[in-house]
């Protein structure tokens, strides 16, 4: 059963059903935050059931063959990409506990414990984080995790990250968190932490808040932003040379959407300080790209050919930046539809990037602008508008946070160098599926006015590719949005031209010449 | 010390800050929300305070020559103004206790209550309510008031509204409820009540939600929604009237806010239906007008000349609706920035104006939509964008609401036959003020699509009064909206015209001609 589909019922929905009255429903506590938790227990109770912990996990139990935890070693962030040194990075999470009267703060979030500890890891695919859970109190830092990494060379990465670390194995958590209940004061957990850590620590000295290294993360320093940028240009060349081949060989009638993308993997894997993907990339077809979460598999893998729109978000991971792009092509004849829902898309993609604003303002505004220009004709997308990105870290991290359904209440809204992404799309079931996406960072704004000395802020694209103009109906476009194109354009070709030539790449240089020429309004 | 100014601290810090250790806090549980009591006591707890609720108000107490109650008749709404029988709205929400497993719904509001039974009273000053609680259950519905209001008139009318009340006193409506959570099953309060209901109701026998008659009050039938229409027109010659005396009288010198004012009173007076006014008018020249809510008074009045912006908020009640419109003019010369800033103010208003949008569109886009102008350049208002309006009730009703800070999660967003303000301004401190105002109603928009069978909604503009053109900045307006602008002001002399034709007012005729004259942009 496939949660969150029209046919699907709702767990909760499921569990009332099912189960006959005074029954208890199970969970491992590490495996449910402890909102949900709370949230669940509250249901059930109404409908006369109860949702308690299990001291093992009952899945695990049975789970025969289960392959090993992979345990590569850990790498080291250089402070010439991470940009601030661990010791100064805690000595800022030390202050917020005085603030907070708190003695310490349990971190849970493996991309927190990652970026606090600029470490990097490969225990899961696409995100460079390692298992392990950390505990920063006024005195000591705790990193739980399998004590056999921390060999010599991460020793003198804490050493010269000015750290002293206290290593513990991984399973001594909760004991680490009940020394501490024990023996200090107010503990911090994050909103998003699981049950068994809400549970371990007695209500009187529990704080429970939006967390707080997940809120300084998301505001990159210097050296993240221009490192940010610089992976940026190699991944727009990347995908340049992707899209220059794909326009140049599509016709040999051999290439998939499989093959594209692995051609693709191909050309980001010669730039500079590549380490991997960031996720597997959504290369569809058609009315393979409607389906919003669609990625190919050897089963539904089609034939990329110049009848549809051909969609293609994709990411790498490179030392200095994490990428995360989408571009929706035709290679043929798009009918009147397809460019009127690509030119609203691109009209609300153009809304947002150009967007200027007070800071802190919430992410329901920008969703508001990149839906516009479908919305005046009665077209909408069943997805959120924009993401935050980690810098070598996941291509999903938060906040920030573009949607219209939920306002969080730690969620502090846009802030100067947050980084987000920009996709509005169109999706036409069985049809063709329409997305644009940039990520963008937050800068300050050169606006006559400043919101009354709060500052203005817009932001900067850090994608640079190509928007086909071909799919452009320009009748639809105010001359203030030609303009955006085009100098977006320019940069484009500015950015991205000289590594194409520095790359001998020079038949793609010429194809990105052509792609990037200035549209005129008639 | 006025709660809410940047030098005043919140009540949580001064309560934190002045008492001692174990010090209680005294509450009067009628006069302070459940929420807000549980968000205070949290607070104080971990401040080391308490809350707790007092068994009689203090304040009361020392009160001395408290002014009597009013306790003026009670109004019975006749069925071609109300559209729909009390005995069918109670057979709305009987519905609804069945689906909610509840016995009974204890309602709060005021103006639920005059809704719910199509009464009105004038307890209180411009918002036609009387003071009463009511309990709906399965089998019984009572009215908690004065029973000496409920005279012959009133019991026919409880008649013909096919409803049986059986009438309480006012005061014992705890006992009230205390007799239902003793005899009955689950009782439904709303998350809007006092504390003092809240506590009465056992954890396993309340239902909390957000108002479900405030919610079916929101979508005006048809009857009210052409009410309004009426209103509005009426109101608009009121407001048309009086922006030509004003013009026409500028020049003697002795017109004042209130003189002013008080002059607008008279011509809406001497419309069909008219009740009283909805709320105290913000007549506001220059500089006052930059204070978001002001009103005149005998110390603050000011003259009204040519040399500053004019801003008249104002409303009516109407047997067949409520109104509340504002209109800023310039009856001399406007400086560019001043014309700028009303042009950017106008764009945000006909954006949202003109929106199209798919039905729950949370208000938090339209307010994006509102201020995008203004951000452009980095303007920017303190307000929210829109507030419900009653009909023949609160000038201010929600939902809807059309704000940026919060997303109320009991707050469905915008559904048709929901009315709501549309009121963008710009305030630049001590020197003028600028807001634009209009009454909207939610309606299906005609256009090509229907967000895939969701329907298009859109906004129909109720209110009818002239937008000033002087003030507007053409070459920052689109062809688009000076095409809006236009056909407004088409619309405003047609349904207005022939209203002060009849009333005799000619010249004030000759001046709407010119004020809705087509603008064009060169």
């Amino acid at each position: 059963m496939r949660e969150g589909l029209a046919d699907v019922p709702t767990r909760d929905d499921w569990l009332l059903e099912k189960l006959s009255s005074w029954s208890q429903v199970g969970t491992d506590p590490f495996l449910i935050t402890s909102t949900e938790f709370e949230r669940l227990s509250r249901v059930l109770n109404a409908g006369g059931l109860r949702l308690v912990t299990l001291e093992r996990n009952l899945v695990d139990s049975v789970w025969n063959n289960r392959p090993p935890q992979v345990s590569e070693p850990l790498i080291p962030l250089d402070i010439k990409y991470s940009g601030k040194r661990a010791s100064e990075k805690i000595a800022d999470l030390r202050k917020e506990l005085i603030e907070k009267k708190a003695s310490a703060i349990v971190i849970t979030g493996l991309d927190e414990i990652a970026w606090l500890f600029n470490l990097r890891g490969s225990d899961i695919r696409n995100t460079p984080v390692f298992f392990a859970y950390a505990i920063v109190s006024d005195s000591e830092i705790i990193l739980f995790t399998n004590p056999d990494r921390i060999n010599d060379t991460i020793r003198n990465h804490f050493r010269s990250e000015g750290i002293e670390v206290t290593v513990r194995e991984y399973d001594d958590i909760l004991a680490g968190v009940k020394e501490l209940v024990e023996t200090r004061g107010n503990v911090i957990i994050s909103t998003s932490c699981s049950h068994a850590f809400y549970a371990q620590i007695p209500a009187d000295q529990r704080i429970q808040l939006y967390s707080l290294v997940a809120t300084k993360r998301a505001v990159k320093n210097s050296v993240e932003g221009e490192g940010m940028r610089r992976a940026h240009v190699r991944d727009g060349a990347a995908l340049v040379r992707y899209l220059h081949w794909l326009e140049e060989n599509v016709d040999s009638g051999n290439i998939t959407e499989l093959s594209g993308a692995s051609q693709l993997r191909e050309f980001r894997s010669m730039q500079k300080d590549f380490v991997g993907l960031s996720f597997t990339a959504i290369s569809a077809f058609g009315s393979n790209a409607a389906i919003v979460h669609y990625s190919p598999t050897e089963e539904t893998d089609t034939l990329i050919t110049r009848d549809n729109i051909y969609l293609i978000d994709s990411g790498g991971q490179y030392r200095d930046g994490t990428t995360d792009v989408t571009r929706s092509v035709h290679m043929g004849e798009p009918t009147a539809f397809q460019k009127e829902a690509f030119t609203r898309v691109l009209k609300g993609f153009l809304s947002l990037g150009s967007a200027v604003f007070p800071p802190k303002t919430s992410g329901t505004f920008f969703d508001a602008m990149a839906r516009r220009a479908l919305w005046d004709v009665g077209l909408d997308y069943g997805h959120g508008t924009g993401h935050g990105i980690g810098s070598y870290l996941g291509v999903h991290e938060y906040p920030p946070s573009l949607v219209s359904s939920t306002v969080s209440p730690g969620n502090v809204g846009l802030q100067e160098n947050m980084f987000t992404s920009n996709e509005p799309g169109y999706y036409e079931a069985d049809q063709f599926g329409i997305r644009l996406e940039d990520i963008v960072q937050v800068v300050k704004a050169d606006v006559r006015y400043d919101f009354a000395g709060r500052g203005a802020l817009t932001f900067y694209a850090n994608t640079v590719a190509p928007l086909q103009t071909k799919l452009m109906d320009l009748t639809l476009m105010s001359e203030h949005e030609v303009n955006l194109v085009n100098s977006y354009h320019e940069r484009v070709l500015k950015e991205v031209g000289p590594l194409l030539l520095e790359q001998n790449a020079n038949e793609a240089h010429a194809w990105l010449v052509q792609q990037t020429k200035a549209i005129v309004k008639t």
